[in-house]
Formats: structure tokens, C-alpha cells, sequence
């Protein structure tokens, strides 16, 4: 499979389990983990109302399962796809697994830190930086996200 | 109880389970949560080893019990108590989790997000600051993990 075969095969999956996860309730946020041939080893949704955790965001959630599945503290075989830019707690996890590469969906201004506020993987503390690509699928992430949140503004109102 | 009597009980209690942590090969990191009233509500200590898992530090582990503990989401009338100055990732969670106050012992040049790297708490996408006291109990701290990295450089020499 062509490389760009790939990454629509997997952000159209992420962007699917988001938009369940969405109708859920939770924010439609999900993360995907891949092997090197691609294959998906854990996917997750932002779990926030389940599981009644402020902490229970998708790449945290994925990260975790992938370790206990394939046995591995340090995932340096693997990569990881999420629907929306990182926030520092999960740009930190990302780097204490050593995960091999970052796809992400939408671009985040407000609680991103990877593009933005403390551009986390920039930092000199930060000891593993992964490789880069956001913007991937962008449009479908971000519109998802803005429904969602449009809808509870509306509901609300 | 006065506050330094609190202070000095609970950061001798955070200080011993790091020790124990550490005679159990995990590095010697402890945390624990107090509501206001200063009585222990969950304490955890790191277990990267035992759970073999990159992202299982002593502070992620313990608002995650915290939570599940007590039910609620937003830790808004609870206190953390940490042997070590957190990461990016502990940073971010401390923050989701609207944890009212943050303590802690030695602090972290190398890989600390509070008072070094990111300074995470002065960036303006951290939608949640506590107020925060570091330097508790410091120098047991901060010899509990200089004790613990001279033995394992030690015994790989």
C-alpha cells in the first residue's frame, strides 16, 4: 500500500471512531497506533464522560493499550494517528513511549502544544522528539469538531 | 493540623513510598492526594517497570485513582503532593484534572516542566493553573533519586 493509501485508509478510520464518539457525547477525538506495515495495533476515543477522567484523552488511552498489547514500554516501531493537534499531557506521553512518528488531523490554537503554545517537542527537556506531519485529513477533523461543539452551543442556548 | 505539620506528614509519607518504589527497582517518585482538609486520598508511586509502561508515573497513576476514588472528573478541592518536580505529560494531566494546588520536593532540570523546559504553567494555552510550592522536603527528595541513579550506574559499571 502507497504511502498516501495508508494515511487515508487510517485518518478515515480515526475520523470515523471521532465521529461516533461524538455522537456519544464525548468530544470526537480519536488515535489510532500502527506498526510498520501499517497494521492497527490499538485504537481509542477521547473517553472523558465514560469514564468520568479529565484525563482520559485518546492518545493517552491508545498509548497504554498498545503497550499492554504488544508488551512494549518504548514504542519505537510504531507511529501514532489522532484526529486532533496533541495537548501537552499527550505531546509528553507520546514522547516517554518514543512513538516514531505523529500524524495528526486538525490543528489545535487553543490547547495544542505541539504547533503551538509550548511547541513541546521543541523543548530541550523534551528527550524524543517523533517525527511530524499535521494537517493530515485536517478538513474532516476540524469540521467534526466544530459541529460538535456548534451543537452544544445550540443546545444549551 | 497546622500547614507545616501537614506538609511535613505528608511529604514524609510521599518520600517513604518513593523509597520503597526504589528498593523495588522502579525510580523513586511518589505522589499523593489530599482533599482540603489534608487527608490522603489516593497515593501511587512511578511503576514504569512493574506495569511496563512508559507513561505510568506516580502522577498519572494518582489522579487517575483520585478520580475513579472519588467519582469526579475535576479534581477542583484536592491538593497534590509530588517527590519530584512533573513532566510535560504530569503537567498537562495536573492541569486537565483543575487539581487545586501542586507541592513539590526536588526539582527537575533535566526533564521538569514547571519551573524549567516549557514552564507549562505560564503558557497561555494551560487552561488551568494551581498554585504551586516547590522545593517541599527537597533535599530528601532529591537524595532519594541521586541514591537511587549512583547505585544503578554502580552496578552497570
Amino acid at each position: 500500500m502507497t504511502h498516501d493509501h495508508l494515511s487515508d485508509k487510517i485518518m478515515r478510520r480515526a475520523v470515523a471512531l471521532a465521529t461516533a464518539a461524538g455522537a456519544a457525547g464525548e468530544v470526537p477525538v480519536a488515535a489510532i497506533i500502527t506498526d510498520t506495515e501499517g497494521q492497527i495495533i490499538a485504537e481509542a476515543v477521547n473517553a472523558m464522560e465514560e469514564m468520568g477522567q479529565a484525563t482520559a484523552h485518546a492518545e493517552m488511552r491508545v498509548i497504554q493499550m498498545a503497550m499492554v498489547k504488544t508488551g512494549i514500554a518504548r514504542l519505537s516501531d510504531y507511529d501514532i494517528w489522532v484526529t486532533l493537534e496533541p495537548c501537552a499531557m499527550c505531546a509528553g506521553a507520546i514522547s516517554h513511549a518514543r512513538l516514531r512518528r505523529l500524524y495528526f488531523g486538525a490543528y489545535d490554537p487553543k490547547g495544542g502544544a505541539v504547533e503551538h503554545g509550548p511547541c513541546l517537542f521543541s523543548q530541550k527537556t523534551i528527550h524524543h522528539q517523533p517525527e511530524i506531519l499535521g494537517g493530515i485529513y485536517e478538513r474532516a477533523c476540524a469540521e467534526l469538531l466544530g459541529k460538535f461543539f456548534k451543537e452544544k452551543r445550540d443546545s444549551s442556548a
